[in-house]
This record gives C-alpha cells, structure tokens and sequence, in this order.
C-alpha cells in the first residue's frame, strides 16, 4: 500500500501543501481559517495521514516529544515509583502532553548519566527534570536551546524556567498545627538533608516553628532516610528504640508517613492516640491510609500539567523569558491529629 | 564547539569507522574482540560523542525507542496510576530498558486513539501494550513491522508476543483459599466484567472454585465496577446496605481492597472478624493496608522484564517466532483472613 503523503491530503483538500504543513505544525505565524484547519484535518483524518516525525524532526526540528527526566537520586534503584508522588505527576504530564499532541520519552536515569546526551540523541522539543539537585549533569543542560523546566528543585538558574512550592513555609505549617494542638515534643522524619533539597526546606521550616514557639531544638528528635514505606516502618523501630519521647511528629512525605503508621501499630503504639501526624503531599494514598492523614496538600496534578503549558508556551516564542512558578500550599485535616489543648 | 563525529572516536581507538558503529550498535552479525568494545567505549566516554539518534534510526530504522502504551480503558480518565500496578510495572519496564541502552516513549492512548499512528510516526523498535482487549486499534498493528508485545491480554493472535498469568487459576486460588477456611457465602469483587478481560477470568476462576466445593452461585454476591480505590469504598457501602450477608470476599485487585478495608472500617465493619478478603496482584502498597492483605501474588516486576527482553530479542533476530509467556502466581497469607473451620 503506497503511504499517504502530504500532497494526497492538499489535493483530497483543495488546499496548498504549506497550508497543510502549517495546519499540521500549528505554526504561529500563519493564519489559516477555522474552516480550513477543519477541513484539513477531516482529511487527515479519512485518509490516514500518517506525518513521519522523524524525518520531519530533522528538518523543523520540532520533534512533538517532551523529555521527562526522574532522576534516581539512590544509584541503581529500580522502583522509580516507590513515592506515589511520582505517579501522580507523571500522570498529569501525560495527559496534558497527549491533549496537546506532544508524547513523552521518560527516562529514569541514573545519577551519572548526563541528561543532555538523552536530550541531544532524541531531539525533544523540551525537558521536564524531577526533583534534582545542583549537579554537573544539571549544569551541562544549559547548554540546551530547548526549554527546560525544573519540579521540585532548588537549582535557581536563569536558563531554566522551575516549578515548585514553597517548602519551607509547609514545614513551618505542619508543625506551627501540631504545636497550637497542644504538641511540644516534635519529631521530624524524612530523606536525606542534603542542601537545596525539598527535605532540607521542610526541615527549615520545623525548625523555624519550634524557635517561633519557643520550644528548645532537640536533636534526637530528627529521623533521616530515605522517602519510602520501608524508611518509615525502620523509623518506627527506632522510636520505640528510644523511648518514643514525641507525642507528635512532622514527616516530609505521605508515603513515609504510612510507613510510619505502619510500624507504630506492629508495637502497639495508636495514631493520634499516643502520636500525632501532620505529613506532606497529599497523594491519593494519605486518604487510604488508616487513620487517614492530616498533610501539607500540594497541588501535584496542577505541578505536571504547567511543566508542559510551560514548554509548550516556550517553544511558541521567539523570547525566552524564565519562568519561576510557586504552587500554593494548604494543611487538610483529617484523622491523623489529637488535640492536646488543655 | 564542534560536534565530536564517529570518525573522530575511530581516531582516538585507532580502529576503522565500521568498527566503531559495530560496538555503537550492537551489530549481532560481527564479532569485535571484548578489548576492542572496551575501548571505543571508553573513548566514546571520553570525548563525550554523542550519535544523532533520529538521523540514524533514517538509515538504520533502529531507534533504540520502545513504545509502552497504557490504553485509558475509561475514556477521558487522566490518571493512568489509579492502580499502583502500573506503577510497578512501568519502573521494572523502564529499568530494564535503561539498562539495555533503550528509552521509552510512554503514551496512555484514549480508548479511539490508533495505537499505529504512534507507533509508525515515530519509528520505534517495539511495542508493549498494558492490558488490552481485542479491538480496531490492536488489530491495526498486526501490520507494524516491529515486536509487539502484550502484557495482560487476552487477546491470542499469532502476530503478537503475550506476557500474562494464569488469572482464573489465580481466581480459584483464591476463593477455594476462602473456602478451605471455612467460608461458604463469598462477595466477588471486580473492575467491570468484559469478555477476554482479567477480571473476567479471575471471576470464571471464582465461579469454578463455587462449583468444585458444591456452592451455589448467588450473583447479589457479585459487585462489578472499576479497578480503583474509591470503587472499593462504594462496594462496601452497597455491600452494608444489602446486609452484608458474606462472611468473605475475593477481591480482583489490591487498589479496590484496600478501598473496601477503608470503606468497611468507616461503617464498622472489622477485617478479618466480620469479613475475611483475599484479593490480586501483591502491589507493595498490600503490605501497607491494615490489616495487610492476603493476595494472590504474580510478579508484576518480572512481567515487564520480560516484555522489554521479548522485544530485544526479537528485534535481534530475523526469525519472529512469536512468544507466550505465562508467569506463575502464588498465594501470599498475610493478616485479611479469619479461619472459621469448626
């Protein structure tokens, strides 16, 4: 069967192959009627034009594909997913991806794979990174003339446009909660500190309330892991290793927490009875969890889907002005919080 | 900066141009000396060379991209990881591929989108498709020229590679579980029942499980939905409405479980006293519920290894012998079920 090409589409038209092209690229430049564009892609559509993207890519350069970089800030891991958080945000990137024409590559690399060799084999039209820190592989990006765009990152560069919430200000939150509830001994369990990162922000932000409130900083009172069910149910045991002296904790991650609960409930402890939790993100599991829990609700749906509004607007212009995107933050309640309030 | 060429690696190794693209290629019909792979590796290292991916897969057709597609089964449904299998399955799928120099391109197509039009604009070695039925769009791609591999589908067709379980043995696994436990009045629980679907062949599994130990079949026992977590809670609500006359329930997945769990719990109801659960897949997040959950386990890791090796394989190979992996399963006790054996 011969292939259809642009011409039998022009032709089935009536219509000149650049108007066809332009229909197809969505070129801006050029205006073409509401009911040419229709009439192009009904034709499109009945004769199963099929445009090969990588021939076309090497001429446009525009490739259709977004590059969507996890890096697996633990080497060798496999479970790209262990935070549901993930899940959830690749999701929305998809989706609003797929509804703008655009397809994905992902990849999930590993911490010394350079992310512009993936960029520059593929030629994608823009680059979304997950959650990185300050790195050689990061620095190299900005070489790039493709728009990248950071989640969850700290790196505050002017070639890239970033996307995240203010971390700080949510620790601070779930800790300022459970001190008006009538809580002074605090713990906080997340990640690894590791400097610019959303954990180290968070951990400010505990910090910033206990000194707010005037409650002395406690060391011992600090678990770092790794954010994972399996971390939470380790720092478990470690509490009731050393006596649980907490009657509340701030934990930097819903998934955590659930390890946490987890745990606790295997020694006996009851959640909020003899501790209470105020965690961070609000994925769909904090629902599920039992009791479910009070958490910093970050907008992860809304985080995905500017990330590729952002590229998709970048691309379109001839400036690129930065952009730095602040997501707004709030405190759900649910049952994971005892009132201790005299 | 110059781009670093082909040519300029070959230099720095001292070997012809064919050679270096050899070792770059995987050529399967050459043989290079392991000393010799060694060391234009190092010197593709080294000088940083970067291939043109998209101009070769022009003359090579090989792009080292593998298609993953997830099929959204209800239409206009934005998250793809509403159950945490996919999760799963798409780290191990991503994993396998970084470690065999392959990247994926990911697309969760809408149910009246051509899986063909994806795979043929953009040139991919291989295709795995998620959990299938037979339809227009699958059979389209009989016609690709690549691998095509499906994980979860019932769909026999000797174009296409299977990957899958034996999911009516795991059904009958499970409910005679049940039944060996004492428990004679058993719910099932489901995503909706479409023919030459999973969950149409985990519930054939029940049905024979029913008749084997002489129990009759009570369709009100049968509460078919969809595989998420918040069916999982409105089955247990229509389950106490109806009386909750069963003593058990085997549930056709963990998401829909752990949702039920959540939504008994709410009304009373206590796992396993009141009501004992087996249910499907051994998600990690099973081990999470409280209590955790009794399940039939399949090795979702291993499902998509096996899928990415499939297509590799193939793609290796001038002969298309078609294959047809089932996995085993088995049954995992955790602490959902109570024996009721006098």
């Amino acid at each position: 069967m011969k292939r259809v090409s642009i011409m039998d589409v022009a032709r089935e038209v009536g219509v000149s192959k650049a108007t066809v092209s332009y229909v197809l690229n969505h070129h801006p430049g050029e205006t073409i009627s509401a009911d040419t564009t229709a009439r192009v892609w009904d034709a499109v559509k009945r004769l199963n034009y099929v445009p090969n993207l990588n021939a076309r890519s090497l001429i446009s350069r525009k490739t259709n594909m977004i590059g969507v970089i996890i890096p697996q800030t633990e080497p060798g891991k496999e479970f790209m997913f262990a935070n549901p958080f993930y899940g959830e945000l690749l999701s929305a990137i998809e989706y609003t991806a797929r509804k703008s024409g655009y397809h994905l590559l992902l990849t999930g690399t590993e911490t010394d794979q350079s992310y512009i060799n993936i960029a520059r084999n593929r030629g994608v039209d823009g680059i979304i990174v997950v959650g990185t820190y300050p790195s050689k592989n990061l620095a190299e990006l900005r070489s790039i003339d493709v728009p990248v765009v950071l989640i969850d990152s700290y790196v505050r560069d002017p070639a890239f446009h970033t996307i995240g919430i203010d971390d700080k200000e949510g620790g601070r939150l779930a800790t300022s909660y459970l001190i008006e509830h009538g809580h002074r001994k605090i713990a906080f369990v997340s990640g690894s500190l590791r400097e610019h990162g959303v954990n180290d922000k968070r951990y400010s932000g505990y910090l910033a309330a206990l000194a707010q409130a005037g409650i002395a900083f406690n060391e011992k009172r600090v678990y770092a892991g790794t954010v994972d069910f399996d971390y939470g149910i380790c720092a478990a045991k470690e509490m009731a290793e050393r006596g649980q002296k907490e009657t509340a904790a701030f934990i930097a991650a819903d998934v955590l927490a659930m390890g946490l609960v987890k745990g606790l409930h295997g020694l006996g402890v009851r959640i909020p009875q003899d501790l209470s939790i105020v965690s961070f993100d609000d994925v769909y599991l904090s629902q599920m969890c039992e009791p479910s829990l009070t958490t910093i609700r970050q907008d992860i749906s809304a985080k995905g889907r500017n990330a590729v509004q952002v590229i998709i607007d970048a691309a379109a212009q001839t400036e690129h002005k930065k952009r730095e995107i602040i997501m707004p933050i709030t405190l759900v309640e649910r049952e994971s919080v005892e009132d201790r309030r005299e």
